[in-house]
């Protein structure tokens, strides 16, 4: 088959025949047909998690094979943790954090830049009939947004500030949003914060920030830089709370003392709930459509990986 | 009056004729009768915060002059954040979060190892009869071990592991075995781990930790070491809690992917509530006799700082 793949030497190729992945009885076959750069796939480019073999873990497809036929069809999204069932964390129900895991496109597991990839079928989502293949693509990273609102309540009583206009930061901001809490979308690139404050968000560049120190009640970190924590901490009151979405390749230095005597929460987030990603593109309250800058063929995946590198593109899907 | 102060070239001296602090009407005269030494004592002798002035901020001591005249000739403990009661904090209830508040010993509020100190009569707790001085001088060390209750849950389902066996990790686990968790201690010296282990609670050699990695649901960081958080993120599970009790003298180095990936809980906590740890020396379910290695006179105050820099040391008393 088809497919983008870091090579044991650690570079980024276009494989015309690579060796499709082979389903057992809980696994499905899906044919994926289309697929989303994120940036994690450009850490991973630059050695992120050792990973070699096909990339991508944003995609929808269409199941080929399943051993419940009912799927077998289906137009699907998949949960990237592929779980043992049987680890202290799959007993405790935390199978996103299973300790024996494989990551779809990042850890064991073959990606969706492919003509094919397999996923446990307990993990396949049916994309709604409203929800467009555009739309659908956007559950992985949408789910990552939405998790932030498993892990903490955010209320209108609330000031948040969502730091980083990334593509993360643009869905966090939105979804954060829909809460009703006097939210600021914090970054640096006009076009960007445009998409925002055009659905009557309040925005603002991190270069206007002065002033705005220790007010705000929760802060993301939805930057991807390694100063991102530091400037939470500045932005957040006491008693606050941090959440942190992003994974940097360098570790950051901290100011332990400003989260011991102010008695801040920092609290970690990565993958979030498939199903009410899905329900918040069936209902139109995300709009990704403006965050598209391009859609290139699966061949062109490495031009589309470079691409993804350039400040002024943001999401770019693969036609597979 | 004499006192213990950090002088303007940052030496510790015993000063005989240091100027008594003058109260206004919303502060109370206090006259110490027994002071704790506190690790934060030997950072701010180190120069930390930056502090000069009367050091010492645990204290139990004899109301001279109050505007409430029932006060006055009562046995009292002080929190030791002094809220200014008109700031944001403030507003909130956050009064020991106050962005204009001075600390008792610390900040800007002269302190408790001197013959007088005053402080606000609203921070003013009345000791019960049946708790001795020498229980008493650790309700301010207590109140922050129970802070970690007031901000997360402790029950019998979790595993919990208190980092340290210093003064306050001693506290700590003291504390938190009261709800029937499953507590291990984990410090380093058998004297201080055997004050525990006498009294049923589970102990452990940090040397001793390899294979316990990933398993605790909350690790409380009471180590006073840069690299205690380090050590903690070995030790939590992921989606599991980190409480840091200790400040440090330098920014410590900080695995964020870590937090991110397993989402954990990172959480800073410092002062806490006296009319709960009142209640708990009280109750009897505290014991802090163990813990007191010295008592010295007021006059031998630098000498006790020394003192307690010493490992075979835990509580050090300045009698006043």
């Amino acid at each position: 088959m088809r497919a983008i793949v870091i090579n044991d030497t650690g570079a980024i190729k276009f494989d015309p025949s690579h060796p499709a992945p082979v389903p057992n009885s809980s696994y499905a076959l899906i044919r994926p047909t289309l697929a989303g750069v994120c940036n994690t796939d450009l850490e991973l480019a630059k050695g992120y998690m050792g990973y070699k073999g096909v990339l991508g873990h944003e995609f929808t497809g269409i199941v080929e094979q399943a051993e419940d036929s009912e799927l077998i069809g289906k137009r699907v999204v998949s949960e990237i943790n592929f779980a043992c069932g049987h680890c202290t964390m799959c007993d405790r129900g935390l199978h996103r954090h299973c300790q024996n895991r494989t990551v779809l496109g990042i850890l064991g597991a073959s990606g969706a830049f492919a003509d094919y990839l397999i996923a446990p079928s307990q993990n396949l989502h049916i994309v709604p009939d409203s929800v467009s293949d555009r739309q659908a693509v956007f559950t992985e990273p949408l789910a990552a947004a939405l998790e932030i609102m498993e892990q903490i309540d955010i209320n209108p009583d609330q000031q948040v500030a969502v730091m980083g206009d990334g593509k993360l930061g643009l869905l966090i901001a939105q979804a954060l949003a829909t809460t009703g809490c006097d939210l600021t979308a914090i970054g640096r690139h006009e076009n960007r914060l445009s998409i925002l404050s055009g659905r009557g968000l309040k925005t603002a560049f991190d270069s206007e920030l002065k002033g705005e120190n220790s007010i705000f009640d929760v802060v993301i970190d939805a930057t991807g830089s390694p100063t991102g924590l530091a400037t939470a901490l500045d932005l957040v009151r006491p008693c606050g709370t941090i959440v942190l979405k992003t994974t940097v390749s360098n570790p950051g230095e901290l100011d332990i003392n400003r989260i011991v005597i102010d008695e801040i929460q920092v609290l970690g987030s990565r993958c979030g709930p498939f199903d009410k990603a899905l329900l918040a593109l069936e209902g139109g309250g995300i709009d990704v459509e403006p965050m598209i800058t391009d859609v290139l063929p699966l061949e062109r995946g490495v031009e589309a990986l470079k691409l993804a590198e350039d400040n002024t593109r943001l999401k770019i899907l693969l036609e597979i």
